[in-house]
């Protein structure tokens, strides 16, 4: 296996234990050392008063992105946990889907800093930046 | 209507059209000048890959809390859209309930300055800090 | 020695060594277990375009008022880093003094969250909210 | 003047007033639209207790890097004020000098979100990264 490879096993096999975010509708797209792709499509399940993307649906979807990044490059055996994060939110949009990309800045051995950019795909095309994530995250003790 | 009232009346109002939170089983416990409570119950709906309660769970859980004490604040005809959040977890929980209570920092015309701790209440009792989130937001024209 | 006592001792210990603060007119004055407060009168070395408190002095000042309250219930024998840190700047003033309250929000044998609170004392008395700010720590081994 | 030329003028307009950064020794490189570099050499007014360069020295250069990345996308007669930053330590540096690059992520009519990445620079060459910034800015009306 490739690094690539062994990173995408790495992301998979935890994202087959999520409960909320398989819920909501989250899918892997893609995942390799220190860059991981997630997309959230557009439903009742992740709406906000307003009928738009729930902040709380970008912030999780932003939060795993940038985590399972980190987790690509955390030490064998170990996983990652987030320490905190903070989001801003450049724009509010409805339908169509999102599309989180997490990638690594700095790996220590004990903490990991991150970055996702969230972007919304509108059903006929346009791409548009959706909110804009850092990251820290702390390595520990992998216990499942 | 006292201005603690009118404070609730808004908080409901709104959230009565949250379609993830109320999904996720969010619910509404108190809400008066600068100051809101929300209960969030353990389900399947909310877990991360151990089983402990979602750090987007909580991010959403304490973004709406901070932003809904942020609305009973806003001039009137006005509600608020979350600019940006922080949030440190500051420990991992399961079963139970979270509790957030959001407060106002400041209330400018244009901003809002509010936080947010989230605790977790185990089913014997015991009550723990769990998420701690500062928050920025604008307040925008009311649009339904 | 009280807790307080090594507390306060710890805290002057390293404020002595800190070249910017003390050149910026920075002083020590509390430090007791989880909390420490800083204070910072206005001079033309820190100040902005517009004749405030420079954002970057009540930055420091925060981060250093925080920290320090981090450092008190740390491990003897380690000191912290900052990993990370967020600010809010509530409103700009000028003349009078700064002052800076830091407490622990958490400490963990590794990470410490803490919070900062800068409030601005005019020369005529009235204080008011400047800035806040939420930090993580990380508990590190001394090297001096 | 092209709109470079304007972006630079607006900058180094501000510059000319900051008290406290030109105190310290930051020096402005480069400003164009959406893009602003500074310089900050080592010496002891920037240093914390164990010799390297302070957290706030850093804070305050990326704030200022990030917040004039703000200013050349500003509507013409308003400036910047920042609302808040949030700010990753990767690494702790002493000698040679900072270089911070701020950019515009989001340019809103009220609300403009960036990024400041500070790199240090030794005096033999290596460049290594030194902090990471995410900020909020509010546009405001120019009050000199």
């Amino acid at each position: 296996m490739t690094p690539d490879d062994i990173a995408h096993a790495r992301v998979k096999d935890s994202f087959m234990r999520q409960g909320m975010l398989r819920h909501l509708g989250v899918e892997l797209l893609q995942a390799r050392l220190g860059w991981v792709e997630l997309r959230l499509p557009y439903s009742d399940l992740v709406t906000q008063q307003q009928g738009g993307f729930h902040g709380g649906a970008m912030g999780a979807l932003a939060d795993v992105a940038a985590g399972y990044a980190g987790l690509t490059v955390a030490p064998q055996g170990s996983e990652v946990a987030t320490i905190e994060y903070k989001i801003n939110f450049l724009a509010a949009f409805q339908g169509g889907h999102l599309h989180a990309t997490g990638q690594v800045v700095r790996a220590g051995k004990r903490i990991i800093v991150t970055t996702a950019m969230v972007t919304h795909h509108a059903p006929d095309g346009p791409v548009r930046d959706c909110a804009l994530m850092q990251q820290t995250l702390a390595c520990v003790a992998k216990t499942y």
